[in-house]
């Protein structure tokens, strides 16, 4: 009789259910549902009014689409609920928000209805900046040993800025939490009855590490008198390794989902980087590239390196038994829609629909036929700012190279070789620096739609570049979690590079790199490289001083 | 009884004759009319098949257009031919052609008829370059005292290139010939029967200097020992001063134009060039800016300046008494023509034709809302290379500042700010280098329907921006040069200063400097001027690689 895992992933606009087969990973059965509330950036749910930059959700959300869609998946299976042996959470992170005693979050009791602060903060609510600022120039000031670990800047989309945003501007509400958790921790509560801290999302988000734990209280302190005992007094949660298992499902959380009281429950995780094996990365020197809107490339490493201008290293962040890294391009398909939106003329518009193809399609049925080099154009992919390796967001984009002769799939096709230029500088920053890269591996969905952008990745990167058949890739990673959840003994596995070995997602498209290509790319990129450090490196600050004279 | 001066300006597509009245310069009637065999770059009319890049044209076409257009336009005025005191006329240069004895094009010579050679050669005949590169590599290795003057480049438009491919290619052509001649001074021969050769031509497109006259025969020498004497053999004609009279109406030539015998004409001209009294420009410290698809920036000093990255500069070569500077910008309107066929999304195209303007009115409309420095752009106006002031064809354009939420619009308004920017350049290079620059005066197509556009040259060069109502701008010219040729015994004028002061084109319109953006912009142009050093003077030659690539 079959086994099978319950991945659940909780994205930005909706849930989605996987049950996957233990013993290949094959999804039998997918569901999913949008949020109610959907994300709230004008106002909360009684009028409220928020101010700009905010981005809200609504815990109660969660749990409505949860008992919707595992018992649609299950039934949609005709699986029997015994069969589903473990079960595996993802969340998108840092979302985050204050609960009380109980674990039931603050804007779901009456009195804290009407309070901003009180509600889940999404991982895009961009309001505390200005925190995240401050942090980054404390820490830096004081010389944090930890700051080099995350690029020496802190994002305020991270635990710390957002909560001291409460204090700051809501300290009713701060007095009235008992615990400052992470959605994906307060789900697993919720399904097992045990407030967990995954290492993930504590180590990536909120400055904790393996060895060395959070930061001292003098730091605290230095930002807020008030936040000196921030961690004990709100973040006092011990962190479990990834892979471990959280509890088993309690039986009203059962009968809600149409579930086995008793089915193991993994650690939470984040929906980014439960990725990892669910892409078939098990092992130092694989990168994944997750290539959507923007660009997440994590690796992993036996021994900690110092590479500067990632988003974080961790240890047992991605995969329990070794460090995890992960660097990230701000701007990837956003720079394509951008492109598509506002600069496409009509003619082309129109070839398109002629031809019944999408924009990008015909724009990519035209730039393929261009050969590495011919436009003579270059671009720095920096509409969106440099996440990694210069984490800098206030440098903007750059093209060069336009005659009166540049056509725009020429523009278009120098658009996605910036972005392959920007991976590759990703990668050899981590091989400067002691981290070995010797694969790479693809998923998301630029990696899925558009063949020549891939072809032209393996070209840049003169590696192979291997697409991850993983549209559920996330909802894979936490199935193959709850499968570690259950254990050898209940039909699963011992750990998760073995999970991952059995279940991870097949292997789509494999794009060689032609060596002719990769000639011409090489002297391509070391142009990219050199405007890189001109612009990014103090060289010139011509960017920034027009975003000042912008302001 | 009212006078008239006839001013007859041959474009490269069609002539057209004004007459215009001796007291205020008022344009009384104008006819215009395509040359019939147009501009031949596939075939001569035989079907003598052309190589890449040539251009030709039909002499006949310039005496049949003549003959139509002049009893045109006097008798639409409805003016005695006695009262058309003075004759100017002026062609695009260099345009040349080789001729008989007799004054007769070799290409009319029915044995030449098959011969490419034995045509005009229009300005835009590219197919010369490589003997242009090869003089500028032998003046610079001579180091020829003359190249400076040029801007250190000998143009594969100018005279020597063409007429040395003429003897590399077709030897018999340059044997026939008699006489290399500018077509302007080829139609005064026509007109008068004497053959002169204008200063202006002779000086801007054939290396001839008042003092100091050609190269010497050793330079000619060394680039083919065939050009030794190639002076003294094909373009022995001297030198007639702008302003001077070349001789009067044939009687044969004016039964066909409608004309009384003897009627005064003016030495030849330069189409451009002519425009400068046109446009008001008298007096050193003025400069005028002829802004179309690309831009002729062009002044007055008493003195001679080694003014470096010009296109020429020559003595008595705009208005006698004056050294004339010519410098220029490669592409203006174009750029923005290649933004407009390029780079719009469909919605604007919609927009603009559902509120019945041209999608540069739309353009303008959004981008006139826009305050400097706001959209964070900046963009190097190279798209077309560089004429001056760095002489650099293998520049190639550049923009940055891109942010996921750049418009179109701002795109747009970020080219003509470069192009401003350009003009800055050019103007604060005359300063530093000794001529002084007071005044701008703007004619052109730009000129006149993109009065944004005159706005932001106004606050980027900080100095009003006056624009000369001269549609019609280059055939006033010529009838300026006509009414001095009469002198003023006949009714016109003793000079082409005083006629300038009675008969240029009324201020269409003066834009004036707003304090507040020039502030803005002067930091701006610090910005551009440091982008333009960094990339065009030898910061960065990745232009110049890219395009090496690119082949």
């Amino acid at each position: 009789m079959a086994k099978y895992a319950l991945g659940l992933d909780f994205g930005t606009l909706s849930g989605r259910a996987a049950l996957a087969d233990i013993r290949d990973g094959r999804i039998v059965s997918t569901a999913e549902r949008a949020y109610p509330h959907g994300v709230m950036t004008d106002r909360l749910p009684d009028g409220t009014a928020l101010p700009p930059d905010w981005a809200l959700q609504h815990p109660q959300d969660y749990l409505d689409v949860m008992a919707s869609i595992v018992p649609e998946a299950v039934t949609q299976a005709g699986v029997q609920p015994r069969d589903v042996i473990g079960i595996g959470v993802d969340v998108t992170a840092c979302t985050v928000m204050p609960v009380d005693r109980e674990g039931v979050p603050l804007c779901m009791r009456p009195q804290w209805a009407g309070h901003p602060h009180a509600y889940l903060k999404l991982w895009k609510h961009h309001s505390a900046q200005r925190f995240a600022d401050e942090i980054t120039r404390v820490a830096a000031e004081r010389k944090e040993p930890w700051l080099k670990d995350y690029g020496g800047r802190v994002s305020s989309e991270w635990s710390l800025p957002k909560l001291w945003e409460v204090l700051a501007e809501d300290p009713a509400v701060y007095g009235a939490m008992f615990e400052w958790i992470e959605a994906t921790d307060w789900l697993v509560w919720q399904l097992t009855g045990n407030d967990t801290k995954n290492a993930c999302a504590a180590g990536y988000k909120n400055l904790h590490r393996k060895h060395g734990g959070y930061p001292d209280e003098a730091f605290y302190a230095a930002l807020d008198p008030r936040l000196r005992h921030v961690i004990a007094e709100k973040c006092f949660t011990p962190v479990s390794p990834l892979g471990s298992r959280a509890g088993v499902l309690r039986p009203e959380m059962a009968l809600k989902l149409g579930l086995e009281p008793g089915t193991p429950v993994a650690v939470g995780n984040v929906d980014a980087h439960v990725c990892v094996p669910a892409a078939g990365m098990t092992r130092p020197g694989q990168m994944l590239d997750i290539i959507g809107t923007s660009g997440c490339h994590m690796c992993l490493a036996e021994q900690k390196a110092d590479v500067p201008g990632i988003c974080g290293m961790v240890e047992d962040g991605l995969l329990p038994g070794a460090w995890g890294y992960e660097a990230g391009q701000s701007c990837v398909g956003d720079h394509f829609a951008w492109f598509c939106e506002n600069c496409v003329p009509a003619g082309y518009r129109q070839a398109a629909g002629q031809r019944g193809v999408n924009i990008h399609q015909y724009l990519t049925g035209l730039a393929e036929k261009l050969r590495p080099g011919e436009s003579g154009l270059l671009a720095l992919d920096w509409w969106n700012g440099n996440r990694s390796v210069l984490v800098d967001f206030d440098l903007t984009g750059l093209m060069l190279g336009m005659t009166l002769r540049t056509r725009p799939e020429e523009i278009y096709r120098a658009l996605i070789e910036a972005t392959a230029y920007g991976s590759r500088m990703i990668i050899e920053n981590y091989r400067e620096h002691g981290v070995p890269v010797d694969s790479f591996i693809a998923t998301g969905g630029i990696s899925r739609k558009n063949g020549m952008a891939m072809q032209i990745y393996a070209d840049v990167l003169n590696m192979p570049v291997q697409v991850a058949d993983a549209e559920q890739g996330a909802a894979l990673g936490s199935a193959i979690f709850g499968a570690v959840a259950a254990g050898p003994r209940a039909g699963g596995y011992a750990n998760v590079t073995e999970a991952a070995q059995a279940m991870s997602a097949p292997v789509r498209a494999v794009y060689r790199p032609d060596s002719g290509n990769a000639a011409v790319y090489d002297a391509l990129f070391a142009e990219y490289r050199r405007l890189h450090d001109y612009f990014g490196r103090g060289g010139s600050d011509v960017m920034k001083r027009l975003k000042q004279l912008k302001k």
